[in-house]
């Protein structure tokens, strides 16, 4: 079975809005074994919905819409599909009752207008939405589209998202008999090309049905391996294999081979080594302890941060000199020094980090340029373990991701088994 | 002029990445006033890339497309336009001189490899890349396509976005005619169907040519009026009307009538008052320092951010009672009004804000569920404005983004003229 995604909307089309929907869509199917060949965010025009979704009909076993099925008028799904498939609409009692239920809990009359929300196509397999109003359907196409399945779902996330979790998935994969394995290689501090020379003969010699895709990102460069095939044993087996394959190659470069961020992994070394750590931030705002703090359990080893922008901050929180700050600028190597030392001392954790530079747009010099950024960690009992400057290009808020990367890295580096610095 | 985009890459279609780059495109389009009518992704197969090019050139004036013009060999762009026009490649001198001067920039030889990577179609107009190597093209596809034109970019976002903005946007300006007027009616504390509600009158009489768009996100719903015609003053006019009319019935809602966000709009305020602000941050962690920070400029009112996460942090760093967090919790009114006042006090700004709470996915108890947030907000010389219990649904992530959100609109209630708090 092969899938497309059709998304229905105006705002995508404008820009206005990214379709995150379209990914999150495309790796649940996966996760099941049905690849999918083409995204399509069409206009939401009866006319052309009717031939999107004929065409994706045409090519693909599944055909997932979203979008296009709220109470306001710009919502056309319903009516397109009724079109192309000349059915007509049904009450959905499960789906009205749904309604009336979300309507008396938030204290509101139940009027007659929810039923025009509850009617669905004819025929169809209704998809309760635990999460709002709009029901989904999952309709079997008849002859006409050699008996393809077409799936409308609402286009806000969460309903979208418990929608697939709860009913499609678990309906499509009884259905599925192929397997797919995608295995993630996460690197740092390695560029595309370098990368891609490195295991230039780990390409050439990938098995069949396996694929091996580059993603470069704000920060450094992840591949993908994926194997697809009928048999779990054997793609897990030629999947595991590459992925071995290229850590072997470049090892010291990765940080993951499975989808967990930076910040998870740092947090996974800190637990395991019942290691704590505290941030000073100036030019990444908070963007550290945020991206720290975003790992469930984070509180058992994040124990503070300090966000101190102006140079009273970094005397008054950290202890950093008023005269260090005049001397050498609150953009040098000795203040990122001195905010990491600060920090380790009032915070009394194990590892303290810090930042200090020049996020932009504005604020830049010849000497101190919109991308520079001071880095600094400190150890207990041990002082400071390294400081750095470096050099970036970006927005200011691609600017403070790119920082707040830098730093991580440093982190990770120190915790690494086998670092100098760590242990 | 009509456009549309299509995106190449399996990794979009196996949603390992998000098309931000194809909503970039559709904006900076629809600011010349070329309207996207379909995006598509499809995979990087030579036959496939051909089939859904020339589709959308059938329809569209213009096609961009992004992606598979990398030195990898899953980059496939420029052999499947070469396969479906019937032209051959050149050697673009321009960009084989880029190419080597980023390569002696970075100190690295200058190889025959390069020669590969700056062939483009003959007859094609070069796009520059100055963010990376890639060169792109703008291709004049003949009358086998009547004169539609196929324009190719890189997939990494920097590097299309300044070919975007140096070369492509001013090209295609030049040729369009029509105008396009878009504006954001931003609003918070209302849901969709409420707002559909009070302005259903406004929709009901939209002049020809104006759409109206809802678009909810994760913590409320804007509005996008989008106008369309050939007379600029005749469709800015068309469009204000509209917008000033919903102003009108929900202004009390609204925070913005343009592209800012909600800490652009209280930076905004901050500064116009000259006022300064810090932030205590436990369930948080930092985001809200980091949002707060986003905007340029913000040095000048942000003053300092505690990101408290442990008892004891609480207890030195803001002067919180230890028999307090002990007799009501860490994430209660009480430590949440005292984590204000203390860092009120601590960074001398003219408001304090505080979060705590549980962001989950562990430690909700009934009394204490995942997705409860305390916060208060103190000024200078009153002491505690106010303080509030909410309760949000969502993941780790999700309720960090709600919280700092639901923080965010009561400082910016306590900001706005005429509020009972700020004046």
């Amino acid at each position: 079975m092969r899938a497309e995604i059709v998304s229905v909307g105006d705002e995508l089309l404008k820009g206005q809005r990214v379709n995150t929907n379209a990914a999150f869509m495309a790796r649940a199917l996966g996760g099941i074994g049905v690849p999918v060949d083409r995204i399509v965010a069409c206009r939401d025009l009866e006319e052309e919905m009717s031939a999107v979704f004929a065409e994706s009909l045409e090519r693909a076993d599944i055909v997932l819409v979203t979008g296009g099925l709220g109470p306001t008028r710009d919502d056309r799904t319903r009516e397109a599909v009724q079109q192309l498939l000349g059915k007509g609409l049904e009450l959905s009692e499960e789906a009205y009752a749904n309604l009336a239920a979300r309507m008396k809990q938030r204290g509101l009359e139940v009027t007659d207008s929810l039923r025009d929300q509850a009617m669905v196509i004819e025929g169809s397999h209704v998809i309760a939405n635990t999460k709002g109003s709009a029901a989904g359907m999952i309709i079997e196409c008849g002859e006409q589209f050699r008996n393809h399945y077409l799936v409308l779902m609402p286009g806000v996330p969460s309903e979208m998202i418990a929608m697939m979790e709860l009913t499609v998935i678990p309906f499509f994969a009884a259905l599925s008999r192929s397997v797919i394995r995608h295995t993630p290689v996460k690197t740092l501090g390695i560029g595309e090309s370098t990368l891609a020379g490195m295991i230039v003969d780990i390409e050439d010699g990938l098995p069949e049905g396996t694929t091996l895709a580059y993603l470069p990102h704000a920060a450094g460069v992840s591949l993908m391996i994926s194997t697809f095939g009928c048999d779990r044993e054997l793609v897990d087996c030629d999947n595991r294999r590459v992925v071995d394959a290229i850590v072997g190659r470049a090892g010291k470069f990765i940080y993951a081979t499975s989808e967990v961020t930076l910040e998870e992994v740092i947090g996974g070394m800190l637990s395991a080594g019942g290691l704590t750590v505290a941030v000073a931030e100036s030019c990444t705002g908070g963007l550290v302890a945020s991206r720290l703090t975003d790992v469930p359990g984070s509180s058992a080893y994040f124990l503070q941060g300090f966000v101190v922008y102006s140079n009273q901050a970094k005397e008054r929180s950290l202890g950093v000199p008023g005269e260090m700050i005049e001397k050498f600028g609150a953009v040098s190597e000795e203040v990122a020094r001195a905010m990491a030392t600060g920090c380790l001392e009032k915070s009394g954790a194990n590892f303290a980090l810090s930042t200090t530079g020049i996020a932009g747009p504005a604020g830049g010099s010849p000497e101190k340029p919109v991308g520079m950024l001071c880095l600094a960690i400190a150890k207990k009992n041990s002082g400071v373990l390294l400081s750095r400057t470096l050099f970036m290009q970006g927005d200011r808020e691609l600017n403070k991701l790119r920082f707040s990367e830098a730093l991580l890295r440093e982190l990770w580096e120190c915790l690494r088994p086998g670092s100098s610095l760590s242990f």
